[in-house]
């Protein structure tokens, strides 16, 4: 169960691995399986706090790295924490900024006792240390914080990820050894990666800790999709029943339902704000590539089939026409519209499969949805050598959180 | 009086040569002074209709010269009309293309019957004449349309704005002979550079045309203020007193008060969403420059005295910290804000111009706003070597409509 006082986690019903349930923190009720954005620098990049809340998002995740970097976390914290800072009134979650430091960072040195960086802004040097960024993530203040893990390539040779595994360890304990504010809870992570032995090892030793839940990092780092999969279905059922269990940096539609059927509650990703960036529209019916010429005249919406804000059929309704036209332009409403419709595409995605697991039809669902997507994506099936690549982003490099 | 059938203008109070009215189009009633946002290429930067709408606007202008090369006129039309493209449901006017054919379109040739350039998004050789223009604001089918007139720069020699003057004569004859569809007003444009007796020569001439408003060309294109604001003073009052006034892309505020003063009823200027781009609020208290470091830890609004979507002391206010480190950070959340902002600002402006009008006060009131501005400016005084540049954006060029 979850130590903190203020948060709580119910199992309502599962059905084979999958499972719906209902998490309480102290800013928000959040059902499960759900869907975070990523609000990288203090915004989910493009759009308010409102336009978020308008997707159904009932959590969003904010950047330790970034915004230890810039503007500080004593700034935000003087302007009233993240939550007020970013005008975001329901559940909020803090990486650890872990991950940055070992994917944008320049010229890291790690040692047992945290890392050694230059900042991406500047080059100035920086140091990280399991300390610093639980204490850092107080002052942000969002109600879930994360254990600063280390996080290896996908790539990475097994004696690699083992001595991460027990770096991490050792930085969890000394993670839960700091004081943090009343109302924030502390997830942490479990290494591994695509090695079931060193998962379920390190598993153990992670859920031994009184941490509020427990998430599965390094994945979606490089590795082949069907890796992931597999590592997905062998070690979540495994994880603590009566906690929250977090999958990170995970955020294509078929990687979500994969991981819901597991047994994963909770995911995030950049992966809907990117993929609009790029003109790529997340729909029932596939991925809608904007760009394409086809949708020159089309009065009709990204997705007939999607009832969010975008697509409503009433006032709200964008057409394919207009957004191709905004987008071909270089205007900033359609990265915006797309940003709004993708990150309510896959809060949606996570509701209904919610609904389906109530209902015992998880599987049936994600197959039926799935096929959907397959038959009318007009970006064509992902490329098999693209390994982790996402769905949604043929040919890019996997995202960042 | 306004002869297109479903419109109407009445003046309802004067103030010295100030007048408030309500301008009726088939889409809207639009209460006057009025100040119009600019949708450039179908979206006003940055901005959803519905949240130009929030910020009041009450008729907004588009950009034939951008809709007209893309996505072309023909598929605007395709797609239901500008308004239908658009999703903005008050009144519209579209202008010419004439402005930006002659300040951003290369090696144009004018001859007494067009304007031939090149496109500058490809280069392409492209024809602009009175009667294209038309027909392609008749397709683009907004409330109101513009003449297509020539307008030389503000430091052209007297005969050279003769002959535009000449010219824009014989297109607006041009102009008003080609059929246009079924609620769609046309207005007139008077030229003449500051000369007082060029302009009361060329008002003559356009007045006596069956034009259902007449607009202002040629001002704000270089000369400087104390000569915009005397020509302004003179010129206005005797524009037909039945019909809209309209004083075309001009937005600073002290401009605007001095145009409503003279009896200017509409506006438009892509100034605030400009400055919006370049990290400036307009306040009440004068100019905030939003990237300053005093900013930093601000938690107060941009404008205490605004009543705005993004200052309201409720839910919707951002504060200066935040918005500070959205700009520094290059997220796009920062230039909305400031882009509504802005536009609200100068809505209400007119707004509260046209409360001052009625009450008899239109004098007092824009010598106090004025004086508040002054005190509290960020930006400094403009430069008084900046001829013609805006209060909003000193240093910068003239604003392009």
């Amino acid at each position: 169960m979850m130590k903190t006082p203020g948060f709580s986690f119910a199992v309502e019903a599962t059905d084979g691995d999958a499972r719906a349930g209902t998490l309480v923190t102290p800013h928000a009720v959040v059902e499960t399986p759900t869907f975070m954005p990523v609000g990288t620098q203090g915004s989910v990049k493009g759009l308010t706090a409102d336009e978020v809340a308008a997707t159904g998002a009932g959590i969003v995740l904010g950047n330790t790295y970034h915004l230890w970097l810039r503007p500080g976390a004593e700034v935000v914290r003087a302007l009233g924490g993240l939550h007020r800072f970013t005008r975001w009134r329901r559940a909020m979650l803090t990486d650890s900024g872990g991950f940055q430091v070992f994917s944008l960072a320049g010229l890291r040195a790690i040692d047992d006792d945290g890392v050694t960086f230059r900042s991406h802004l500047d080059g100035s040097a920086r140091r990280m240390t399991p300390e610093e960024s639980v204490k850092t993530q107080g002052l942000l203040g969002a109600d879930i914080a994360m254990a600063f893990d280390e996080c290896p390539p996908g790539d990475a040779d097994r004696d690699v990820i083992r001595r991460a595994m027990d770096r991490t360890s050792a930085w969890a304990a000394r993670c839960l050894a700091v004081e943090r504010p009343e109302g924030q809870a502390l997830f942490g992570i479990v290494q591994g990666g695509i090695h079931e032995d060193l998962r379920h090892e390190h598993l153990q030793a992670i859920a031994a800790m009184p941490f509020d839940g427990v998430a599965l990092g390094g994945l979606s780092v490089g590795e082949a999709t069907a890796d992931m999969h597999r590592t997905l279905a062998a070690v979540t059922p495994s994880m603590p029943a009566d906690r929250p269990r977090y999958l990170m940096g995970v955020g294509a539609p078929r990687d979500l339902l994969a991981g819901a059927l597991a047994g994963v509650d909770m995911f995030d990703c950049v992966l809907p704000t990117r993929n609009a960036r790029n003109g790529q529209a997340l729909t029932w019916g596939g991925r809608v590539n904007i760009k394409q010429a086809r949708h020159k005249l089309d009065a009709g919406p990204l997705d007939p089939r999607c009832d969010g804000p975008c697509c409503d059929g009433g006032g709200g309704t964008y057409t394919r026409g207009y957004l191709r036209h905004l987008y071909v332009a270089g205007e900033m409403v359609a990265l915006r519209v797309l940003s709004i419709h993708n990150v309510h595409f896959l809060v949606t995605l996570m509701r209904r499969m919610r609904e389906a697991i109530k209902a015992g039809r998880a599987r049936e669902f994600a197959r039926d949805a799935l096929e959907a997507m397959r038959e009318g994506d007009e970006v064509g099936p992902a490329d098999p050598a693209s390994k982790g690549r996402p769905v949604g982003a043929p040919g890019a490099a996997p995202p960042r959180r």
